[in-house]
């Protein structure tokens, strides 16, 4: 058997995203879920981007920031997402290369506009996201390249994309042909409302078809309902290989059957915008695992990969990772 | 008499800039010329951004970053620019009137995007611009509006639009009317090359019709065709009323008649992108002289903003500028 092509293939919205910073009293006032992504229509983004600040833009999308940080270690990542075939497209479609990513999805044409988030940063640097899903919408079983998918050591899929019916079957086909073939199948639950909108689904794709999970501590204790962070952590082992679960300034643990892992956070952090925080965690521990090192050195890469991206405004890393990673690699 | 309805009214290049770190290399590599602003084709611009790394979108244009600053401190600013009706053209009105500046032109429909400058930032924070115009060489006399140019104290012009006749011709008429109107008359050197490629007009311009100059030393030196920058003083000095000429680490110098004063610049200033630099100076300066503030305020004004302008990414403020100029108002 050839050696897989790539570490990881990664699905995912495709998305530019519209930073500015704001005060809390904007949320308030426009009743916007502080720290959560709400999806919304073309009436309430334009709404909203009048109501914004001056803005930057930056490519983002969740499973797009985890290949970007793969691929920016030097991991070798394929990116599936679709954007349309506009400026912002373009733009998604330059930065995803540029950064080493394989990105072939074919554009929209003539449909709806590239998918953007206007992201809202508050003095505190959490972020508050409102999603305009646009061409991803369109996104299909049609756009999974299921070569690349047999041909990964391991396939990534976005949790936000269970709220696109097509989407969904793209993605569960992806998992099922990446098992058939070997691949090891991974998600990460992406946001706390995701998962109580498809609670259900995520706790049977757990159970039967992912064997790493990534969640942040409010995501995993909505997929098992309970309210302490030990209980979730009892139950995911009973579900998946690996779960990886990250906890902000308590840095994150990891669950492998019997082994747990207690990683404390990168200390001396500067935070600006959390944006892309988790995404980050989950390229570094990603590279990590897909180079073959141990889940206390996955896990410790994946925080020193959030603590960059939360250094500084918008989701994507800004400096050298490969030097950066050689403090934990070394 | 009405009191005038803006402080300034700017016309320029609406841009879009797409900012990404590059190593000197790549410059020489692609030879563009450091430092400067050049002009460049559809099909250079699609060369380059392909070389290009991950870039950041922010709103820029060297009379929209004048006006931006302007507006954050607090000025009544009106801006003349065109865009074109596409993504990027609604990412530099956003950004623009978010900032509180006045913003009406009627975008380009059909024809020709939004311009763009692809921004090369090397290590040593300098940045080259190739810029791809776009929409912008569509400004004709009719998208002034003379209203605006009368009811201002000064009317501010970018050196850059003399490369599009139909501009040029918008602001000969802008200028005429603004002293018709005893509205001041102010003036941008913009680039040495830029300088070099309309000399002749630029003294005819300077002695004619403008009151206030803006220029750096390498402009300043070109317009004169003199090798130091004393010979350039006094050659200024006879030309315009004011002339405000920028020095990079050494500060700025004003000359208005026999009058002259020497601004050191800001220290301490850990310099990150000088993108805009020139274009703060410009909008610290001009906010003072309106608000009717001494030339040595204005200067240190100008001073501050170029300094937070060049302690990040992009050419726009992104800290409180009014509680910054509070430092040198008080």
């Amino acid at each position: 058997m050839n050696s897989p092509r790539f570490d990881v293939t990664a699905i995912g919205n495709a998305i530019v995203d519209v930073l500015a910073r704001a005060d809390d009293s904007l949320l308030v006032q426009h009743k916007l879920a502080k720290g959560a992504m709400s999806l919304i229509d073309t009436e309430t983004a334009e709404r909203l981007y009048a109501v914004m600040g001056p803005g930057t833009e930056k490519s983002g999308g969740s499973a797009g920031n985890t290949a970007a940080v793969i691929a920016a270690l030097g991991g070798r990542v394929a990116y599936i997402g679709k954007v349309a075939d506009d400026q912002l497209g373009q733009v998604f479609s330059h930065d995803i290369r540029a950064i080493g990513v394989t990105y072939d999805t074919t554009p929209l044409k003539g449909g709806l506009p590239t998918a953007r988030s206007l992201i809202f940063v508050t003095p505190d640097a959490q972020r508050t996201m409102q999603t305009y899903l646009g061409a991803t919408t369109q996104l299909g079983p049609e756009d999974v390249n299921m070569d690349y998918i047999t041909s990964s050591k391991v396939v990534y899929l976005e949790g936000y994309l269970w709220d696109q019916p097509r989407a969904k079957k793209a993605m569960r086909d992806a998992a099922v042909n990446a098992h058939d073939a070997g691949v090891k199948v991974s998600l990460t639950l992406s946001d706390a409302f995701c998962v109580a909108r498809f609670r259900d689904e995520f706790l049977e794709l757990a159970e039967k078809h992912v064997d790493i999970l990534f969640a942040n501590e409010s995501e995993i204790l909505s997929l098992y309902q309970v309210d302490n962070f030990d209980d979730a952590l009892q139950q995911v082992r009973k579900h998946c290989e690996i779960a990886a679960l990250t906890r902000s300034e308590k840095g994150s643990v990891i669950v492998n059957g019997n082994e747990v892992h207690i990683i404390d956070a990168e200390k001396g952090v500067k935070v600006v915008d959390t944006t892309g925080a988790g995404d980050a965690y989950a390229g570094g521990f990603l590279y990590g695992y897909t180079q073959g090192y141990d889940l206390v050195t996955c896990g410790r890469l994946g925080g020193l990969m959030a603590a960059e991206v939360i250094s500084h405004l918008g989701p994507r890393p800004e400096t050298d990772l490969k030097k950066l990673a050689s403090a934990v690699l070394a």
